[in-house]
């Protein structure tokens, strides 16, 4: 068996996420059809997580073993003009037996974008947040500030999350405005809790539409509580950027 | 009767162009049924120019009149929240009796978009044509300094377009290479004969390849026959980005 290593961009538009489901239309069954007609085995991929339903990846890693004579650029061309053009394989490598997507993950980094501006978009409209009222980017930097570091972030969690604990370590997360309108957040952590960015950046938005306060933000953080967090933000501003391994 | 002048965002990925047709949805008849549902009329706009099938615009400007005591700013929001999220009224303003979107232009601008690369991108792979190999920019800005001035552009005319004569006078025509890949074809004319961004990108595509060298460009504009032009790009990497009045 030789394990591969799989560096996936994807428009995550019209998939039901990541994750295969009994019902809908998922990335990586979607893949694993595409690996199944090449190999002829019935492959099974294992992401670095999951995404959900509309969220995109300009690099999702997964791995998959096989016992197939296909060398890793024969694998990364063969996807490429069988999966559909919202798939993207921007690479193939051969990696360790022990390589795990999942498991030998030791950060991700992922990127949430808003539009900020009183009309909305109809350009790019699949890949963004849009958000009328003028946000205080100050306000939201400054509590951002508040979660950089090793904290219990059960608040940003998604309810009924697989996991064994909350407690998660951030070494990044910054905001920044382009000239063109979007206010861009940039986290990256050890791991993340089923919705973390987009409760994170729900109520960051509160904060920079001055609903909440920096120091609010802090104490919704400390309170472990994720009744007192902000809405979640909706999925299509959600990139995973990188996987670190 | 009041005279509007709309200034239109939208992504014609779903559209069959914009010019009303007997079969398929287009961008004029999607906004018109909105203005009629507003204003009880039988309203019929004029936009400055057909776009073709799954051409974007970021201002598309079309006029209409109306009886109705609705107010411009009225219109802009009435519109925005009728129509689907695809179409943004980024502007309407009242005009002058006698303006009329298509007869009062007096130049338009639009936008070819190649991404250039040795990968096809997933995420906004609706807004750009693909090239694999390397582009020679250099090569292609030589070709596009031969179209700048007055010049008879039948070599790059559509087949069955209505029109009168075939000159056009061509104020800017610029090429430019972005830091992610892309590379953008900026053209500004008093007027445009059908598919001729979309013919001149394809032939500048070919010098860019090597196809074509830049002095083969100008013999073929010399010529005035299409068939020594290159393919018709795609239509997903063009935008109309402005009319002048």
């Amino acid at each position: 068996m030789k394990t591969f290593k799989l560096t996936i961009e994807y428009d995550g538009t019209g998939y039901h996420g990541w994750q295969t489901q009994a019902e809908d239309i998922t990335l990586q069954e979607t893949i694993e059809k595409a690996l199944t007609v090449m190999t002829r085995e019935k492959i099974r991929i294992a992401g670095s997580g999951r995404t959900d339903a509309g969220v995109h990846a300009y690099a999702q890693v997964a791995s998959f073993k096989t016992r197939a004579a296909i060398p890793a650029h024969g694998f990364q061309a063969g996807l490429n003009s069988l999966l559909p053009n919202d798939i993207v394989i921007k690479a193939c490598e051969p990696a360790k037996d022990n390589f795990h997507a999942r498991f030998s993950a030791r950060n991700k980094t992922y990127q949430y974008r808003i539009y900020n501006h009183p009309l909305p978009i109809a350009v790019g409209r699949q890949y963004a947040w849009h958000i009328r009222k003028n946000l205080d980017v100050g306000a939201m930097e400054q509590a951002a500030g508040h979660i950089i570091g090793t904290h219990d972030f059960k608040s940003f969690e998604g309810t009924g999350s697989p996991r064994d604990h909350t407690v998660r370590t951030l070494t990044n997360a910054t905001l920044s405005k382009t000239d063109d309108g979007y206010v861009v957040f940039n986290i990256t952590a050890n791991g993340f809790l089923r919705y973390m960015v987009r409760n994170l950046t729900g109520t960051l938005a509160d904060v920079g539409l001055g609903k909440t306060s920096a120091e609010r933000f802090r104490q919704i953080l400390d309170a472990k509580n994720r009744k007192l967090a902000g809405a979640t933000a909706p999925p299509q501003g959600l990139f995973l950027m990188n996987v670190g391994y």
